[in-house]
């Protein structure tokens, strides 16, 4: 295993299931762009997923058009194949680790705490990107989501938490989060873990976190998160599947352009995409201004005075 | 119309839809016991159904079971008839009203604003209860959610705002929210008009308000509100159909038990049921630790004493 070196960490992606494979793939371009581009060499690793050599096909030829320099497909099927040492040989010096979907608990069950998962830890210290879709999106916490029931209202018992690799600390990934009705799972554990932050990653949307704090959306959904710092909870006495007491949660959604401090736990700041009619419009009241300034400027002033507003009016 | 008397305001019942009507009718129970149970007249409005008199005869069926002294059904069905003064005379003298769910848009366009729908304030003011399920719950308050998208995630016009009753002021209303998935929308209209307290009331549950600040929770589900006084957002400028920025919004999820205070936003209490388990346990805790006392104390004490011992841990 190659030393950390005392660069920053990786950039984590947990990025929410079902990205736009084709057309506008803003979430696997930008994991590309961040794991080098042309110099990027990403390991895919498929081991979430049941699917065989099709899903590493897929993932090889998206990346390899988004401009990937290489992929290399590593697949620990069982945790002896996981302590291998040869198996987890090439993630030495990738500058990309990719995770598919599938079931989050075969990442908890075969790679978490093995040689290979400890490559991978390395690999993030080093600074390479890490990050993976679904289950390879709740992978990365420290604390995660094995599974549990849809629904917006928190129970007792709709949740299961196991063991990550623990790239993110203090945080809880879900994933498929508006299109699977996730936020009764999501309350329930912050709920039972008020220290926890809760993160809820739409489809085709990321969490792009860097630094390990300032985490940043990108794509076509929302990043929900989940402060239970200060909550009231009835979670340590509740009767199975009664509907959780959660109380004085800080509710975050934040859309693609939106950056957040994961330590303070406050909004950084966020872009907001203007409206094109609204470019339309202002564009046009610029240039009718313009033309207004130009006339009462031109006011009884001398032809060359009356040229240069002219002039700026149409810089 | 009656004066309106010095007594307080009546209860609101806000039942998210889909209440049990057989077996455990946690809520219409509730309802019925507010409206006076024996001494009870309730006037059914089915007017957002689309069913005729099949709603009606239910809801009688119901109400009679539960033991309310006496049910009339005041049907408004066009904005004609709710002022017709002959239609909304029976609320002069009822002590609950109770409006069935449908389409909230009929409730607004035929009886908000109309002698029917102040017939409606003017009891709640004289001190009836004053309920209703589904588009009976929203059309209660001031401002009323009309329609919508499902979806957790919140999006820019995906839900609309009309005008409701009045009866529950600051406050917007949606219902069947765990069921339908209903965050998205709900948080829309926060994220909108920040100063509206967000209210989803799941199915088989109520926010029964009395006072018009005591907010209580009744039935099977949960009661989530969202407080959006300090919360961040891009509602203003987001683009058609993009997810909302929402930051620092305050959420409460309340299960049955709880109680919340609407002026202060706060959690005033939380009754939660001791699991049966736990319950058995304790019994059988508490029967050892008096056999130990008694066994403790007897030793080297006199028969008579023994004796005491041994008929106080029986007690």
């Amino acid at each position: 295993m190659p030393d950390p070196s005392p660069t920053s960490v990786g950039t984590l992606f947990a990025i929410g299931g079902a990205e736009a494979k084709l057309r506008r793939r803003t979430v696997l371009r930008a994991f590309v762009a961040a794991a080098g581009g042309a110099d990027a060499r990403i390991a895919v690793v498929p081991t979430a997923s049941s699917l065989g050599p099709e899903v590493i096909e897929v993932y090889r030829a998206v990346f390899a058009s988004l401009g990937a320099g290489e992929v290399v497909a590593l697949r620990p099927e069982s945790r002896a194949e996981a302590q291998d040492p040869a198996v987890a040989a090439p993630l030495a010096d990738v500058t990309g680790v990719f995770m598919t979907g599938g079931n989050q608990l075969k990442l908890s069950a075969f790679i978490t705490g093995t040689v290979f998962g400890d490559a991978v830890v390395a690999a993030h210290q080093r600074g390479a990107v890490v990050g993976g879709t679904s289950a390879g999106a709740s992978i990365l916490a420290e604390h995660m989501i094995a599974f549990g029931g849809a629904g917006s209202t928190p129970r007792q018992r709709m949740s299961q938490l196991s063991v990550g690799l623990g790239l993110l600390r203090g945080a809880v990934v879900d994933q498929h989060f508006a299109q699977r009705n996730r936020y009764g799972r999501l309350l329930s554990l912050v709920a039972q873990s008020p220290s926890l932050l809760g993160i809820g990653v739409d489809e085709d949307t990321a969490a792009v976190v860097s630094d390990g704090t300032r985490l940043e959306v990108v794509g076509r959904g929302a990043v929900t998160l989940v402060d239970g710092r200060h909550l009231v909870s009835n979670a340590y006495t509740a009767q199975p599947t009664a509907p959780l007491l959660v109380s004085g949660a800080a509710l975050h959604v934040l859309p693609a352009g939106s950056s957040f401090d994961l330590t303070t736990r406050t909004l950084i700041g966020h872009h907001t995409a203007v409206a094109d009619v609204e470019v339309q419009e202002t564009r046009a009241a610029e240039a009718d201004l313009r033309q207004l300034a130009v006339e009462i400027a031109a006011e009884g002033v001398s032809p060359t005075n009356y040229r240069r507003h002219v002039r700026r009016g149409q810089a």
